[in-house]
């Protein structure tokens, strides 16, 4: 049995690898090219890229991760060991960087959606996010200003995005079936099959607007977590007619009847 | 066809559902008494328990909930309506109810788990958390005093549970494998497959003491979040010898080959 291994270099200080500059990043590379280990390279993630305000705050994120972990697989290269694998993540980055030599591997994975978190950085728009959840308004709390839908948290997920001025929560935009924003619309509040829709501004939401039965798209916060809560994907080309369905990876049949 | 109805009743002004005093309620029970539907009688779920510090508090919330769905009951049988489903809900408010005369029904969800929320709400002990996830540690940072675990949001959920002082984040208390927490280390922050374990007083945790390869278990904020992210379960009794596996429900499969 021969077992591949990366080595995980930390390109920014964000959470976990080895320093690209660190006396151990030799050391941990000759304990792995041991039998039945094979050493085949490094990776990184650019976590850091998640708290940048500006693309060209990512672009620098990304040619600090590009050149640490080239640097990281030189160190190793200089040391003798072969290096064919050098992996970079984060979509922010791949989606910034100016220069990737020597990179031979992406791993970009909100990359295939987009979602408000990414629109927020600049990265895309809101009319390039392709994940949203179908939802329907099932009553109204006028006198509060707010229309609820069956999508909650087992929907929508609970994470909550960027960081909101005053600390309000959100989780997501609210849009036509087009998946045209509805003015300032925003999912407020989520609990498990229950999501509370409101107005940014803290205007009321008309019951009249948005009778009960309405159809209504909500753009994630976050990609992953929203797609994850879900057993499978309908697809669509912008309306409602439905074109395919793709089941999500299902573990739970490798283990059925195994005990 | 038939459609049985109940009618949602507001009995904390939670959420959602109808005012148990509302000229609206009877009106409404007359609209859904009209075939195909039939009307079954009304249900409730006490929300505001979980903003309650004290069984006390709870025990209050239980008795307006219980008194709220059997004043809506008692008017839609004055108003000539059949009403045998009188169906009340909330794990802390099922759980602390001295007073449930002409309940029919409690929907208590967390009730069959427990988890952090409910033993700092007074409903449960630590020990009787039946849930937990079982992780692995597989690296440190330390210089930060980290522990990092490969079980981050995916496995956890991003529930932030009850709030904390100073609003820090906690995902979970990091326990051994018998179930038994260590010290006051909690799960501080999640990524989708990484959690970082550190200790709620700041104080650094060693590598020596958890070394990679070290099995714990996370007794999770909501286990209603954290269970849904769970293909299945495996079946324990306080040790890891595995006696069994359950699958979640899997709606995937009914919509395979469906398009």
């Amino acid at each position: 049995m021969r077992i591949p291994v990366l080595i995980e270099v930390d390109c920014d200080g964000h959470r976990a690898g080895v320093d690209p500059e660190s006396p151990l990043l030799l050391d941990l590379a000759a304990e792995l090219a041991r039998e039945p280990l094979v050493l085949r390279g490094v990776l990184t993630h650019a976590g850091s890229s998640y708290d940048c305000s500006s693309p060209e705050a990512i672009r620098a994120v990304a040619a600090r991760e590009r050149d640490g972990l080239v640097h990281a697989a030189e160190r190793m290269r200089r040391a003798g060991h072969e290096v064919p694998v050098v992996s970079a993540g984060s979509t922010p980055t791949a989606l910034c960087a100016e220069d990737l030599a020597g990179v031979t591997e992406l791993r970009a994975g909100v990359y295939t959606f987009f979602d408000l978190m990414q629109e927020e950085l600049g990265i895309c728009r809101l009319d390039e996010i392709a994940l949203s959840v179908l939802t329907e308004v099932i009553g109204h709390q006028a006198e509060r200003g707010w229309l609820l839908v069956d999508a909650g948290w087992m929907a929508l997920s609970r994470d909550p995005g960027s960081p909101r001025p005053g600390g309000a929560a959100e989780y997501g935009r609210v849009c036509d079936l087009a998946g045209k924003p509805l003015g300032d619309l925003v999912v407020r509040g989520v609990n498990q099959e229950h999501g509370i829709v409101a107005s940014r501004s803290g205007a009321a939401v008309s019951p009249e607007d948005f009778p009960a039965g309405t159809l209504l798209r909500i753009l994630p916060n976050h990609a992953c977590a929203t797609a994850a809560q879900q057993d499978g994907y309908y697809l669509v080309r912008g309306g409602i007619r439905i074109e395919g369905y793709w089941p999500r990876l299902d573990r739970s049949a490798a283990y059925r009847g195994r005990w």
